[in-house]
């Protein structure tokens, strides 16, 4: 029952939205998530298990896939473990060209969808199909290994402030925040990198996605931008602090990428645009990484 | 007329507090303002020019001084650049040991004392004498070359967003930004920076200060912490986009040296506690300078 992918989603794209897209207006997020999954005759999934207010969600994506001109779009409405293992759910995701996970609570999402035979689908999905993923707010946090699950947006970067959970794992030695700018959460951000520095942060601002095209780049659409923190030079003192301390910091790495930035992996076949920055080299390769079915 | 110098302020200390120092219960910050200043017996001068309001300013810092055990503490009422030309004015500074400029408006304070026989005067006290210079809030900002003197603190940083002027000069190729974790200022540094990779920007948060011993070392006091965003190896567009448009960054070094952090410059005669990061040690060269009097 495979479907061929679309020529478009041939590499498999994550579509990773800060929270609060436009959804009304240009939906320009939006209508690139459903043009990266082959357009208006793209079967689309819509994922609501993040939030407790499932229908009203889906309410809300309905209108907005269907205003742009998607003809197939179904509520994926999971209540349970079970229901993320039932066969006709899975089947869904086996047909689907593009999955959409709202926003809600990224801890809820993985409670009920992570490890299941559904999760493992939606990797096969993006890796074998080359099927488009998107995820907004609670459902972007969601798509790294590592998991931003919860912590304090304290004034300055704190030790424990921050838990981490395992997440869906479409992308891998990133953490993803969101809602970045608008609720000031460097500091959050920082917080995990100092203590996790195999970490690289990526904090995406509202109505603003970063997109991954696995094994060839990154872009940033919409309104604010992208902020890329990384702590693998760093030197820190945070080993010998106590909790809620804030630890000392030298040398970490930030990224500003506004709306518009796109940047490609050098390869053989494409002469890019631009020249990648070379401190995004590993970033990219990371992101970007066509990582096994596991 | 001039006065031997303490022994503890022998090489001339600066304290650039972010604002919103504690006056009432421990005076942390200003009770170290004081013994820089060399102690109870110190001549205390409070220069209020920064704010339009400046008899209740000086009855608060009378207040505090007097709290902490000064005896000897002056205001220094400037209304106009006639008064900081005036030699009863600048006889206080000739004898002050500690001198202490209150927050408001930079560019009022500037436009007051910047260039008059006060300003070299107080040159002098730092640099021949080894007087400490205090100064919180704009009192801050304007001891820099440049000096921030106004910019919208924006969500993400922005071409244009902020001006510089001129400031006094007691540090150089930095920029002093204040209330700066409270404010949510780090855009507004970056925007600075982004600009004029030149300078490196310094971000003090409220009841925290930066305490710069000339040719000797730095050391963060109080309750935040001090950033350091140093854009001099970054690559950025900001040269070709429109004003109020974000600038790509890539790899702009992000310091935090929270309250406690101390580090000398190395030298023969001292073994430091700790060994100083390489990344800051330009940083430390530049602040604890002993520029010449100009």
């Amino acid at each position: 029952m495979k479907t061929e992918p679309h020529s478009t989603a041939a590499h498999g794209h994550l579509v990773i939205i800060g929270g609060c897209e436009d959804r009304q207006h240009d939906k320009a997020i939006l209508s690139r998530f459903v043009e990266l999954s082959g357009g208006a005759h793209a079967r689309i999934v819509v994922i609501t298990a993040a939030s407790a207010r499932a229908d009203e969600m889906w309410q809300v994506y309905d209108r907005a896939f269907a205003d742009i001109g998607v003809r197939q779009c179904q509520h994926l409405h999971l209540q349970s473990r079970r229901d993320a293992n039932d066969e006709q759910h899975i089947a869904a995701i086996t047909e689907a060209d593009g999955i959409f996970m709202t926003g809600g609570d990224q801890k809820r999402l993985l409670a009920l969808i992570g490890g299941t035979a559904l999760d493992a689908e939606m990797h096969t999905a993006l890796k074998l199909r080359g099927a488009c993923i998107g995820g907004t707010s609670a459902g972007a946090s969601a798509m790294s290994g590592h998991m931003l699950a919860q912590g304090r947006a304290e004034l300055q970067p704190e030790k424990g402030a921050v838990s981490l959970g395992a997440g869906l794992g479409f992308l891998h030695k990133v953490v993803i925040d969101q809602h970045f700018s608008e609720r000031q959460r460097l500091a959050r951000l920082l917080s995990v990198v100092a203590a996790n520095p195999y970490l690289q942060g990526i904090g995406i601002d509202e109505d603003t996605a970063l997109v991954v095209e696995r094994g060839v780049g990154i872009e940033v659409l919409g309104e604010g931008a992208v902020t890329i923190v990384d702590g693998r030079h760093m030197a820190t003192n945070i080993a010998e602090i106590h909790d809620h301390m804030t630890p000392e910091l030298i040398d970490v790495r930030l990224h500003l990428l506004p709306s518009g930035s796109k940047y490609r992996l050098p390869d053989d076949a494409h002469t890019p645009e631009r020249a990648l920055p070379p401190p995004l080299l590993e970033f990219l390769e990371n992101v970007t990484k066509r990582n096994p079915i596991s």
